[in-house]
């Protein structure tokens, strides 16, 4: 059949969590049922695009100079939680049961995946260890065996020369399973329940 | 949050399918963990929509002056299937049960939905079956009240004039299901299984 219309097909399924017939049902969407739904979405796309970016400072979604988190006078600057990736930061700011500021790693340790220290986003927790006097850091890492290894690999190379109390996010969170699946309360008790790291 | 990756996020939830959750997904996926895919999307959108329009002829997806199928000199061309939609015809497609022509209905008659004759792709039905001569015409459209108020509607004012022998798809299709859910066989026996209308 048509190959523009194929090509936008197979642009929506390489997408996650869009299979034939969901990629096929969008596109037929964009360009039959809802023609202006296609411009509105390239053009949000494009606008997004060019507006976000990591966060300097803690590699949170931003718009500004800095994300909403870091800009926030209100947050605790003692507390600094460490997260894997924005859509956990997002799910942690969704449960609202934390009021501290964010380091996001973009990613954990795997060498099978080939993502070593220099591919997280490390450098810049090191400079704001030095920078800013952090009470406590809470690793709020998945605990399988990439996590521990991120977790080690934080505490022995980049956090300890700090006199900083180092915390691991824990009770409550389903091992092997991610902080986007977890629900309010049990993203709460894993923050209440947390446990000093080694 | 950002305002442009918030609109982003509703913009791609305003789609079918996609809920928050996943909305979110795509949208991080796009700008953070693959930005170089949300210029691919947004340019294959902009194609897609710049090339692809419904066929003069029946209606069909189509990026040349006619679709495809009609384009294809190998078609039975005394056969006209009529569809309710576009994805429809991709599924009788699919099946690969069926090598005559198509009429896109775009619709079922509905008038709690405010859809009526002239909201339906019929016009050019009218003036297909006047030029052509088709042997058969086959009703592909759902068993559901609005798809018999179409069927009625398409005999007694459009085809009731030709003699024409009309069928009407039948045997196998589930009871209230849509022809996109119907797998290749149920299609096949289906077609098989067409019985006279009226």
């Amino acid at each position: 059949m048509a190959g523009a219309f194929e090509e936008l097909q197979q642009c929506l399924k390489r997408l996650p969590g869009l299979g034939h017939r969901s990629a096929e049902r969008l596109a037929l969407h964009l360009l039959v049922e809802k023609p202006e739904s296609s411009r509105e979405l390239a053009d949000s796309l494009r606008r997004a695009a060019e507006v976000v970016h990591p966060c300097p400072e803690c590699g949170n979604l931003c718009e500004e100079a800095c994300c909403a988190v870091c800009a926030d006078g209100s947050r605790n600057r003692g507390l600094l939680c460490i997260v894997e990736s924005v859509p956990d930061l997002r799910s942690m700011e969704r449960a609202g049961a934390y009021r501290g500021l964010y380091h996001v790693l973009q990613g954990k340790l795997s060498p099978i995946h080939g993502v070593g220290p220099e591919q997280l986003n490390l450098a810049t927790l090191g400079q704001r260890m030095e920078r800013e006097s952090f009470s406590e850091v809470i690793l709020a890492v998945s605990n399988d065996i990439e996590g521990e290894a991120t977790c080690h690999y934080l505490q022995e190379e980049i956090l300890a020369p700090f006199a900083v109390s180092i915390t691991r996010i824990g009770f409550g969170l389903p091992s092997g399973g991610g902080i986007p699946h977890a629900d309010a309360t049990t993203l709460r008790s894993a923050l209440e329940g947390r446990r000093r790291y080694h």
